[in-house]
């Protein structure tokens, strides 16, 4: 028996743990995502690991659609975990992937997917160890939703959480903001703009290991995905108990994303980003931060676009490129659902 | 702003990364699984650890119906890991769980199953220390969604994996067959039965390590879920490359789920199970083991099943009721979808 994958769909017994369960691990996932863990064919990966701290993280992907300009889930999904664990300052090493699969999802979808997701990780040098596939009866999934967990180890003295903004820091961001929640719309929409607008979906954890190697004592790091900058920022002041000044002139939002968020009446402050990160550091810190970060081919546009105040209510305040001043809040409703 | 629990349902927002999100975190899952690490509101959790091996797993759930008589896909969700890890000999010690909502969801529901989440974590021993939710729109999902990923310790010089049954090796098994497979499909199916059916969902991690306590050198653990017995069987024969004979007369089936079975047309043998476990030890450690066994409330019908042959086609053929020899095979078509 075999896998007709190029006309093959999943069918329910793909996900019996039987006969079929079996050929669809051997002949697609095995096939691409193959290493020594997943080749024992047990039901849990071991690893040597040394005494230290370890981080771990998951996440839920269920973005639509599947396949998307600049990326497709499954590369999504496996730097969406792996992207943070770094966000602790950790090396990610191990990946967990499920897959939950609607009945009549065609095969060869299954398998662009699998193989982004073993490029995807090669990138990010983890290895997926672990995985696990169920099977939905059509009507009751959409596609696939793919689940992954990442494990890493954390340096000696790195401390970076969402708690340790401090009154006085700086606040980095290491790129444009929009291009993963215009790219998503407008496939979706299908709107055409002059230029195609392309995901930034990407793995920082190479990025984060460079920051971490110069500034130890980066205080926050966080990648402003689902709620955009504006809600991360909004995050990192409650958890701190700090308020923020940022400068909307510092935020760089490329003419495309501009164009298209102005269009459909959206703020790129709220639009999902998925190969961003915000770091926040010791003023004295920030110049050699930045440096490093824009030596880094997905970090060269980084900038500093504002600083930590004192602020009892915990507000976010934009310094407005008309010379106003703004009250950034939390995202309210979901302009975008089912970005990641 | 507060959830209405007892009359709230899901909506998009509460995907958004937003308030709605946050609340949703905040008034359901940080109440009942709160704990050190969810407390932070990090993306991702750090925990210390001692230098060795690590195991990790990794299980989608996705049973219907949600509720069932002996559990529910929460405490489902929260064992599946658990026992996946438990059954490499290790401890296990930390769980990451993502949720995939379908809009519409009651929240009274959503309730219930964190609620039972938390308990099942508390009779493993085990932290839930990081998460995350989806929310899908009405019809692109099943209510809820829950996939789990455990890590945990391995003992020094305990070396457990499907590779290791050896020719002479004894097979136990740590009780009755088929509670789970019948409990769903008769709640499924509405079956009324003279006693209700429950399924044998549980943790075995704390079993587990009674067992490799007395025997480290324990060679196979598995727990024959998906597939049931028949298939676990198959597969550790083909990842040990040896046969198996096994003694239908020495394998527990409860008379109401033989019964139920026998109606149905189905083969307890081919049922799921989420409580049970599968070891195959050395001849003169089986004793021993079994004693072990037995002591736990969990494992207190254990028997001896059968034994690993010589045999270069892999096969496990069993002894019948009635003097005969069959070949068990994998299953092949999937009798019960979605049972876990």
């Amino acid at each position: 028996m075999k896998l007709n994958i190029k006309n093959g769909k999943i069918d329910m017994s793909h996900g019996s743990g039987g006969r079929a369960s079996a050929l669809l691990i051997e002949e697609l996932f095995l096939k691409y995502l193959n290493n020594d863990w997943l080749a024992q064919r047990n039901d849990s990966a071991t690893f040597n690991i040394d005494a230290g701290r370890m981080v771990m993280s998951t996440d839920a992907h269920v973005i639509s659609p599947l396949f998307f300009p600049g990326g497709d889930i499954g590369s999504l999904a496996v730097y969406g975990s792996v992207n943070d664990v770094a966000m602790s300052g950790a090396k990610p090493l191990y990946l967990s992937v499920s897959f939950i699969l609607e009945e009549g999802f065609a095969l060869c979808d299954l398998e662009c997917i699998v193989i982004s997701m073993a490029q995807a990780a090669k990138d990010c040098a983890v290895n997926i160890v672990c995985g696990d596939t169920k099977v939905v009866e059509r009507g009751k999934g959409d596609g696939v939703f793919i689940s992954t967990t990442g494990v890493g180890v954390l340096p000696q003295d790195v401390n970076i959480c969402g708690s340790k903004a401090q009154v006085g820091d700086i606040i980095i961001l290491s790129g444009s903001i929009g291009d993963h929640g215009v790219a998503i719309l407008s496939k979706r929409e299908n709107l055409q703009f002059e230029t195609t607008i392309e995901s930034d979906s990407a793995a920082l954890n190479h990025l984060v290991a460079d920051m971490v190697n110069a500034v130890p004592q980066i205080h926050c790091l966080r990648d402003p995905t689902r709620g955009g900058l504006a809600t991360t920022l909004n995050e990192i002041a409650t958890q701190s108990a700090v308020g923020m000044h940022i400068h909307e002139t510092a935020i760089p939002v490329k003419a495309e994303v501009a164009a298209a968020c102005e269009l459909l009446g959206l703020d790129p402050l709220y639009m999902a980003n998925e190969g961003k990160l915000i770091a926040i550091c010791a003023r004295a810190d920030a110049e050699t931060l930045l440096c490093v970060m824009r030596d880094h081919p997905l970090a060269k546009h980084s900038s500093i676009i504002g600083e930590i105040v004192a602020d009892k209510h915990r507000l976010v305040q934009m310094h407005t490129a008309f010379g106003g001043q703004r009250i950034v809040d939390y995202l309210n409703a979901d302009p975008l659902p089912r970005i990641c």
